[in-house]
């Protein structure tokens, strides 16, 4: 079946909000087997609205909408839906006694023509009842294309498309194919060298596809299979997923929705291990991701940013004499934090970064994107020097990115 | 001029990845007082790229087309764009040398055919310069239509929009209505306490309208002015900024896209005083947020993470007793950690906050949420006690937001 989504809106299409209900109902549809193949957003305007209905109902077989059913004068959606498809708009008596009620319910004061105008649809037209808001939903049948159109609230939408879009459509669609997608998640190498590394992965004429996409600095591969059943989609996508693992090793760090940090946390709990940071160009970064997890104060005991020699000198210990020699940003330094941190604290493992994030403070000899990184554990302390690229904001994030890595490969060995 | 945008790419059009870059690129538009009509959204796919190209050409003046312009065999927006407009797809010379410059640039591997790939565009385009990637963008004019394609990444996008293709455009649009908007940004009440605040501001017959759009937890207030002279628009806006920043009072804590961070940095770098930080349930988030500026070293000298007593008690100094009568989330914790940290840096400021930020951990007395703020200046020492709801990333988020616009309002006043 050729679907295709509209979202409405003058917020939408200003660039002042962005649309999330289109990729909703995209990844919604796609786990019933059904693609999307085209995603229009036009503004709260009747003949843009119009034009858009039929040019996707002539080329499509359903179109989900959403937005522009709203009490304002600025909902026109249902106005011009009645229009494109030669209808009249008419009050529905359910749906009117549907506005009053939510209304009451959620303590909304009743203004009479407002909630008379949500009220009114389209003739020939069903109702797609809204548990969670006022505005009514409705769909219908036009040149053959089935047209549903919900509100633009995205936790009314959801309940709309999960309780009668989807079973709607799903029931209408004969021989589906089975869609399965798996995604793995990789950092370290770039994008080039990681197509390089799946070279071959992708079958497309076996229903097996692949897509790359770099979600800086980390870079999501997803495997798509279809096929004729269950049984066969599950064992086509198992065996690409554990092809693409072998290749990409020790560079995947994990699967699906699973973020490093994610892993990093999972592996703490684990080894029973306890954590302590010293930053100084992150700058509390470090320390924001691994206490993003909860549970996380069962292993992460402390952490200091100290941006100051000074600090690094009082609360870590590392001498005046060694950073008047070496400077902050230096191996000398960041050995000497991880270790003071790891001392201090009493922890297990203690890990420190110290680095030019910029855009000022680089040198001939270090320049901005110097980064240093050290792990500090009873038996070893290793630091190695890093030269990033790109902003103030990438520094940081690259520097987070990698020692949360370094832990990661850490964790996993010992 | 009547324009389009088209995004492409299977992880846009599947739900995977939510699309910014219509939005970014509607919005630079309308400073320059155009506006987008229609967005389109289509998969990595040939037929579906050249089928959306040819509708948009159609109903468009100029289209701005964003994504599919990558090495790997997945992007195809090129050999598209070459079909859909009867051009031949050919190696174009600068293109490539552009490639294997940036190759070099940022370090990564050429491989050669793949870099080839990158360096293929359609025959009569013009190159679209990338100074921050390897992918060459290009334009062309198809049936009367100017044509931009751009890479999706949308740090590289940004850059060739705002240099080569708003440039172009807005040279090419005669008679145009001037628009402007300003924005004006809010913390601390809610949406419907700020539309009643901002009351008859919007006046749509005159010119000026208003939008209220919530970015949680802070609002944004967009005030958009149309006239048909610039000193017209100028007047119309500045009359209404100055009026809404009056109603919003202390609540409005910066105009456009200066942040609430930012006004932080301006106003310690103005004061000259320093701060520390010693940070319990936002776990380094506020320091993180602090040190995101550029130059904070100059008045940021360190933070502490302290999760637990024990750190409390060894780096802040919070006696062992005061932990065990009043528990670490208490205003008895909070004082004696922002005094700590403040005594034990030997910096003007010291700002603590200590809090239950859940999901686990809270109880009866002090619910998931209960969070003290504390601010110790060499003169006193203010502490507050909050109860915020939402999700343990809610709870730090706005633990953070209130911190910082503690610190703001403080530096206001001194």
């Amino acid at each position: 079946m050729k679907i295709s989504t509209l979202s409405i809106g003058d917020e939408l299409i200003s660039g002042q909000v962005t649309d999330t209900n289109s990729g909703t109902i995209a990844a919604a549809l796609l786990a019933e087997g059904l693609r999307v193949q085209r995603h229009l957003t036009v503004g709260d305007n009747e003949p843009d609205i119009m034009d858009a209905l039929n040019d996707l109902a002539h080329v499509s077989e359903a179109v989900v909408v959403t937005g522009g059913l709203g009490p304002t004068v600025d909902d026109m959606t249902s106005r011009a839906a009645a229009r494109a498809t030669g209808r009249r708009l008419v009050i529905h008596d359910e749906a009117r006694m549907h506005v009053r009620q939510m209304s009451g319910k959620l303590e909304m004061p009743i203004s009479c023509p407002l909630s008379d105008k949500q009220a009114m649809i389209p003739t020939k037209s069903t109702l797609i009842p809204n548990p969670k808001g006022t505005a009514c939903g409705f769909h219908l049948i036009h040149n053959g294309c089935f047209m549903f159109f919900m509100p633009g609230v995205p936790s009314e939408m959801i309940v709309m498309l999960r309780e009668t879009v989807l079973p709607f459509i799903s029931e209408r669609v004969t021989h589906k194919r089975v869609i399965r997608t798996a995604s793995l998640n990789v950092f370290g190498p770039g994008e080039p060298e990681v197509d390089e590394l799946l070279l071959g992965i992708a079958k497309p004429d076996q229903g097996l596809s692949m897509g790359i996409c770099v979600s800086y600095p980390w870079i999501r591969v997803t495997l798509r299979a279809e096929a004729d059943s269950k049984d066969a989609v599950d064992e086509l996508l198992a065996s690409a997923v554990r092809t693409a693992r072998e290749r990409l090793d020790e560079y995947c760090f994990s699967l699906g929705e699973i973020t490093l940090d994610d892993v990093v946390a999972e592996l703490f709990r684990n080894a029973g291990l306890t954590l302590a940071l010293a930053e100084s160009c992150t700058g509390g970064l470090i320390a924001k991701r691994i206490t993003d997890s909860a549970g996380s104060s069962r292993y992460f005991q402390q952490g200091v940013v100290t941006y100051s020699n000074e600090a690094k000198n009082r609360l870590l210990g590392v001498p005046t004499e060694l950073l008047a020699a070496f400077g902050a940003v230096s191996a000398e330094c960041a050995s000497a934090m991880s270790r003071g941190v790891q001392s201090v604290s009493g922890s297990d493992l203690g890990l420190a970064v110290t680095g030019v994030a910029g855009p000022d403070g680089g040198s001939d000899e270090k320049p901005v994107g110097t980064v240093f990184i050290s792990l500090a554990s009873m038996e070893s302390v290793r630091t190695e020097r890093f030269q990033f690229h790109g902003s103030r904001d990438e520094i940081r994030t690259l520097t987070a990115w990698t020692a949360l890595d370094w832990l990661r490969r850490y964790l996993l060995i010992i």
